[in-house]
Parts: C-alpha cells; structure tokens; sequence
C-alpha cells in the first residue's frame, strides 16, 4: 500500500492570478506558489513575472498555454498533468489569470481532482474585470448611480445559438456591464444592448492590457464601441465597462 | 511655500482589503500597509489581523468603524481623515474590506483626495461576491452552464422607491445572481425574482462570514430563501449566490 501513502502527499490548488502585473496575486496566492513543486501557468496572471513571487529554480514551470492543442484537448491535458502530478506526490499550483471561478473552467479542473481523489485548494483572485477598469480610476459601482454590476463573457456574439445572454434584459437592470473576452464582438454586442433600451450615448470605458507595462485605456460611447474597437485596433486582453460610472473622472 | 513642499510628501492609498482572512489581501496592498503611516480600517476585511501584515507598533491606526457618527457624516468624516493625514505628510492607508470599488464608497474617496489636491492610489481587492463562495468551492460562472454574473447590492428592498435594480430583468438576464449586504431584504428579493421568472427551486448558496474563522454555509431555493434566513438565524456579513450553478458539488 506503499503508491496510496505516496498518493496522499500530493495536492493541487487552483490559484487566482489577477489581472496581470505581479503584485496583484493574493498573499495567500504568493505563498502557495512558494510551497508548490509544479506550476501550471497561463498566458494571463503573473506568469511573466513569477520570478518576483518565488523561487522558481526549485521548481518545474509548464506552461499550458503553449502546449500544442485544440481547445477541446488543452482542458483534458491540463487536468491530466494537475492530477498525474499530484498523484506522484507533488504539490501542484495551477495559477490562473484573474479568479479562477470567473470564466476560468476552474471548476472543471475542481471537479477532475475530485474525480481523481486528488485533494484540491481554491485561492480567490482579483478578477480584471472589476480591477481594471478600477486601476485606471473608474469605479464599477458609484453610490447613488448604480447598486448592481453585471460581468459578462463576450465570446459568444449577442443571437448565437450558444448564447446564454439575454442582452436585452440586461440592458434594462440598471447596473453597470463589464465585458470581458469581447474585443471581436463589441459592435454586436452594443448594438443588442441599443436594441435592449441602452441609450447610445452610454459612456464606454475600454482598458487594453490592464495592469501590464502597455496598458492604454479609452473612452467612447454605446454608439461608437464597434467603431472605435477598429479605428483604435483594440485588441485582447481587453476590458470594457459600459455604464454611467464609465463617465466619471476626478 | 514650505508648506506646498510638506504637503506634496503625503498620499492616499485606497486599498481592497479582500473578504476577511488577512491573507487574501493582494502582496501590491500589504507593501502600501508597510509602507504606510497611518492606516484607517474598517470592520470588514483584515483589520482584525492587521499586525500579520505590517508592523502595526510603527504605524497610527485609526477604525474609523468605531468613530462616533451618523451614516451621512462618517463618510466626510473618513474623507477629512484621509485628506488632513496626507496634508501633513503622511502616507495614508484607507483599507477596505473587499474591493475599493465595489459598493465601498471607494470612489467619493477618491474624488475628496482629488480635490484636495492629494495623489491618491487604488489597489484593488478580491471582492467577497465571488471569492466567498468561491472559498466554499462553489463558482459563479460555469462552462455551458452560464456566461455571466451579477453582482448586486441587496441593502434597498425592491419596488423602494431609492431602488436602482430591476431584479424583474436580472430574473431574464441569464446568469448568476450574487447578492451582498442582502440579509434584511431576502425574502423580497427571492419573491420580485420569483415574480421576473426564476423558479421557486432555482438554487441557492449562502456563506456567512465568509473566509472568516467561523465561516458557515448553507444551501436552500429560491423559495425558501427568506424562510431559510431566519430560521438559521443568518446574520451579515453574509452572501447569497442565486442560479444554477449555487446547485454545484464535487
């Protein structure tokens, strides 16, 4: 029964990252990476700069998100080596950008320690949705304005089959939208919520690479999110922020 | 102008001080506590174990939690403590439970500092609307399942008139519901969602005192969810997480 014994050492914890730069990962989240034999990183969080949170001679980086893959495999392979290497014993950090439960298949990689017996730790992260437009100064909520705030996966264009968005309802829930992973759907997407009730003139705060060293932000309205996306060749990561707080300036 | 020269030595940090346990602050907020002069906490977030953080004998820390006030004056009040600090040199620290900007007031700080003419920074926080039930494994978004989540303030009831939610049309948006600062008012919110269109056996998730010693959490329906509140005797800081993955267990 020696391989149980062995077994039982290893562990895994999924790690929320931030948004980016190095020093928004939690306490918590640093020291898990600290203790960790294997990093699992991706393209996003702190992976750039992991060097400024541990040590990482003494450990074995891989980097999933250059693993050769479809969409479809990356996510098995990546629960596969979480659990294979907990199961010879390691403690493995899977460090996530953002939180790991806000569009991050975090649970899927939960759900596959379990399935394998591999005891799994979750670490929250700050999400950019919320924390990027707030590092340049503009807040998702504003007393008085707006007591709600909606964050939504942009991947899916607005009348997809695979859409589970009722944009037009959102439209009129009074809160603030933050959009992320919504670069190439941005027009579609403003053009549902105009249909939805959203007034065009809707102020529009766009933050590109949020927290990194080339950050650049902008504002447009409702009416120009599509166009401005083209003339100002936005590109992922990339959050917006749609709303009356997307106005605010001190 | 010595004193211009004085003034421009002090600033302002608005810092996100997370949901409760003192690590889950980011490393970027604990190095502005370090760094700080004075710190002013709350009652939420890790004030309780602010000494894990920093070297507190160092510091003047100020709960202004516990400053006599009226709601309406304790704002301006924090505001002046932050400004005249800063005025004087200081390096000051307002640490926020969660994140600075999400329901935290965060923005009038910021917009005080500015017109007092102090630099003022924010770092951002892990909001308790995703990380408390994140920490009991439950996500707010899930792949297939839903790509978006709402994040709403419950302290207004619905159909107040001061109301800015139309919990009709977050009932169709189509994603999760996380409500914070809600336990008075769960009963009505339960039933104007009921009424949007959620079903009475739509799941629900409730964490209270999330990542905190003496975390507890609970699972009921949507239409038991005011029943539930007061028969476990739920009491804030609590959230609730309302939709179909609030349902999920590993």
């Amino acid at each position: 029964m020696s391989r149980i014994g062995v077994m039982s050492l290893g562990r895994a914890i999924l790690i929320g990252g931030g948004p980016g730069a190095w020093d928004l990962i939690t306490v918590r989240g640093m020291h898990a990476l600290q203790q960790a034999d294997v990093i699992l990183t991706d393209h996003l969080g702190p992976s750039h700069q992991l060097d400024q949170l541990c040590d990482v001679s003494a450990k074995e980086v891989i980097d999933v998100a250059k693993l050769p893959y479809d969409r479809q495999v990356s996510q098995e392979r990546i629960n596969e080596l979480i659990v294979s290497h907990a199961r010879a014993g390691k403690i493995v950090a899977r460090l996530k950008g953002g939180d790991p439960f806000v569009f991050g298949r975090g649970f899927e990689e939960v759900e596959a320690c379990a399935q394998a017996g591999v005891p799994c730790d979750v670490i929250p992260g700050v999400t950019s949705a919320i924390s990027v437009p707030g590092l340049v100064g503009v807040p998702v909520t504003n007393r008085g304005v707006v007591h709600s705030f909606t964050v939504i996966s942009g991947h899916v264009p607005p009348g997809s089959p695979s859409s589970l968005v009722d944009w037009h309802a959102l439209a009129r829930a009074g809160g603030t939208l933050s959009v992320i992973m919504g670069v190439k759907n941005a027009a579609a997407i403003a053009q549902a919520l105009i249909e939805g009730g959203l007034a065009e003139d809707t102020p529009v705060l766009i933050v590109q690479e949020g927290s990194y060293e080339h950050e650049q932000s902008l504002r447009t309205s409702l009416g120009l999110l599509g166009q401005t996306m083209k003339d100002q060749n936005v590109k992922a990561p990339a959050v917006y922020l749609i709303g009356e707080v997307a106005g605010l300036r001190v």
